[in-house]
């Protein structure tokens, strides 16, 4: 179904996300930088967090005329800059596209969500594949063109399950992981091999309702609002870094049918919001929160 | 790709949507009516506008045990209580889906939405045809098995090619249609067809923003939010009877480029929920607004 | 400031609130009951929780043409509508303004908004007295004309200070009580006077970031939408049935006074909604969770 | 009523506020003059508008070990920075507190909002002076001890009134004026005193509904969310730069009343915003638009 794509017109530009101590002068060093080697900036958003002594700061700028060729560029700044002030930093380029993953159970609202963005051409990114517990969603894999792999888990199974599913990651040189309301939880040792690079949807406004079954705590608690969360996934259950959260006004005539059919909206917003701010490589993380730049 | 559709679990219930004006023991009447012949009610709203005297209502009940059969359920009604209210009625079946026909141009997402919700399972509706004065989403409706009219519009053809619409309308059996981003003015005739049978979805905050290029209007009047507009078709462009509203906070950051971009969420889950509200018939028009119940 | 209230033009009206197990034929027997004595209704609004199988009401009707004196309608009532159908029931009269009390500490911005809606004349209420365990806003106290008691507390005298507030609130005859931002729990034994008769506003969107320093948990936790809670205050703390809750969008350059400076303006909000709905009587509480009418 | 308020605790810093065509270098450029001379930057944003090629920025650093006089600092500026890049900018220091001037009609509820933050020393701001064209609101004035003139105004009276009001605002230092729902068109030569420093509050979300009466425009046009917007007062009516803006949803039950009701919240709230805004020098005004930094 590519036919209806849009040439996405993809920029030759470089992005640099940085993470520092705040220190006078990083930011002048950082556009002289770039300005001096004739490098055009398209975009700049800095941020200083005064209470934990922090600088955050992405910039993208134009690789057309800039002088130095882009293999060399993140070791031209990692000698003439960021040793200077200690930066933590990566590199992008924007026409190199990342590899998503979509894992999912039996729920289709935000699978579709993120066919009906990737089909349109709306995202930098590639779609090679799509991961399930349960056979329910290969019908849309299919007519959407994308490989399906079923690997069932049962508690006894779990660790080789997904050895097998890094495995296939790993064939498909997929660069992260989208959990489209995937009904597992994944073990320590598989988030270690994907750090910030597992996005999930929880179905609360977190930290409200963490853990299974939040429409029904929410409706016995007496909630006015719910909300879904979109986050990295760590070792700890729904307690990784908050990338977006919606929430949506209910009253004492929703039950927990219409909560979850008012949540399904506001999961797949959410949800292809994260993703598409990490596509954008507009987020970055630190003391398990996100700076995620306009 | 109907496989994944769940059983949609269709109610026996009997839905009544009332209008009329304000008189004491309305209210009364019509439940005494449904207890009388064992109509247990499993839903009931009623609004009063008090500044126009006027009374709605919309009550469902269970045909199960009700006394009398579904096919004289009307003429009774009217023959007891409608007759000495001069209550406007219409009565509606929950097991009778209504046959939607989406129309489109040349954008995907709304389509995409609807396509969703339908192949979920979350509607009581069929859609038997897509038609569009443009062949790019053929690809779309083919893979949801779904008959697919091209159907070109000019200047000079318009009268010619839209009565070929409502006979092939006719000829799918079609209650309602459902203007997904279509951008073509139907003409009176056109909408004469079908009152209150045409949903619209307008890019903007209506009635900011009329006509053509929303977004670039609001990006020129320097807006801080925008919004979307779903509603009934009238001769009068934009101006027909708004269903659903909704807003999303934007600030000088953003280009015209951007609010397309956050403008297509809003359009989409605007638009579906008017779908959805007509689907239950919780809508009510009278004086060019609606009555939504809950 | 007595000077500027508008004529608050009270209505003579009489309101039930309505509470039963659901059964055929309930609202049929109220409508009937109230048209039979010449009761024009105003305003009705009805909930059925069909999963716990509860029946909810609110009905108010004009007492001009009522055939039954106020002071019978509770009789009449009880003997011929609710022993029926087992109804729990409470009868209010639009003409009699409840009397609040406010609690605070030593924010203003509660309190401000408070007697500013009280100053305009938008709530049908008296105001007689402020109590406080701070001495910080007497002036404002004093400003509106409104009585001032500062009873401080600590460790060792909360309880008879507690008794002394109690027969405070007595002598003022007042009828429910308002924390506005009172930065002291209040023992069991208080709670239990005020059944459902005491508002609190909590600066977070419940049950997340319950209990101490709300807004230094939500930054600490990263999340990107802060919130406040209206609710009955109960014997568990920061867990009463809520009424009201608003969020406000945040971000990673927001820190905990800009988080402060924003709840501020959810709290007066929030907390203004709940007491207008309370004094409006369109509250019902059952199972912890409120029915909060139109 | 000065006791409550809290010590502002003024920053000793410097805000210079920006805007050039977009040239390569003068993010570096600025801030490389603010470190050379020993200017801690606290807070800097900037922003792009590459349709229109120009550059926006606001940057704030402390003064104390700055190494060129307060006096002198313009001169420099557009000696050695502003010439170089055709920068058109303003300075301004965080120690002088602009004085504001209300104005009112019969309406309390912007004026308690603004004296309620007043008060409580939320805002860096001097009010000295109310002005009226009724009297209604002299007592609020006289408890809050600020000074009230009354300036009742005729169609035949207008420019002889608006003529003293100015008379009176350079009496009174005024550095800007804030309409408070104040009933009064100005005429142009009053708003031409003004550029940019007049803050009006429009009770509709703009540009839907402009002029008057916009609630009753709102409920007979039968939309679902109603709102309010703060602007800058321009020659054109309720056509100036917008600052904030906000909605609340509404449903077929509201009639014009409680549209009322609802929307002096959203009043009161966007006005104080863009008040709060512009106190802190945060909002840039161009083409009839703003950038507000955050």
């Amino acid at each position: 179904m590519q036919s209806i794509r849009k040439d996405s017109g993809l920029k030759n530009t470089a992005i640099l996300l940085i993470y520092c101590s705040d220190r006078q002068g990083i930011l002048a060093a950082v556009t002289e930088f770039l300005n001096e080697n004739r490098g055009n900036i398209i975009y700049l958003d800095q941020h200083v967090d005064h209470e934990e002594g922090l600088f955050y700061m992405r910039v993208e700028w134009e690789l057309e005329k800039f002088a130095i060729p882009r293999e060399k560029i993140s070791d031209y700044f990692q000698t003439l800059i960021a040793r200077k002030f200690d930066i933590v930093f990566s590199l992008h380029f924007s026409d190199k596209k990342p590899r998503m993953a979509v894992f999912v159970s039996k729920m289709s609202h935000c699978l579709f969500d993120i066919l009906s963005r990737y089909t349109a051409g709306d995202w930098d990114t590639e779609i090679p594949l799509i991961i399930s517990n349960h056979d329910t969603l290969r019908p849309i894999a299919e007519r959407f063109g994308i490989d399906f792999h079923l690997i069932e888990k049962s508690s006894s199974n779990k660790a080789e399950q997904e050895l097998l599913e890094i495995e296939i990651l790993e064939q498909y040189k997929v660069d992260f992981v989208v959990l489209a309301r995937y009904m597992q939880v994944l073990s320590d040792q598989f988030v270690a091999n994907f750090p910030n690079r597992i996005i999930n949807i929880h179905h609360s406004f977190l930290p409200a309702f963490a853990g299974a079954k939040p429409y029904h705590a929410a409706h016995e608690r007496g909630v006015k609002i719910i909300g879904a969360t979109s986050h990295y996934v760590t070792a700890d259950l729904d307690a990784g870094p908050i990338i977006a959260q919606d929430v949506v006004r209910i009253s004492h005539i929703d039950n927990v049918d219409s909560l979850i059919r008012k949540g399904r909206d506001l999961e797949k917003i959410v949800l292809s919001e994260a993703v598409y701010k990490h596509l954008q490589r507009k987020i970055l993380v630190y003391n398990n929160r996100t700076v995620v730049f306009n």
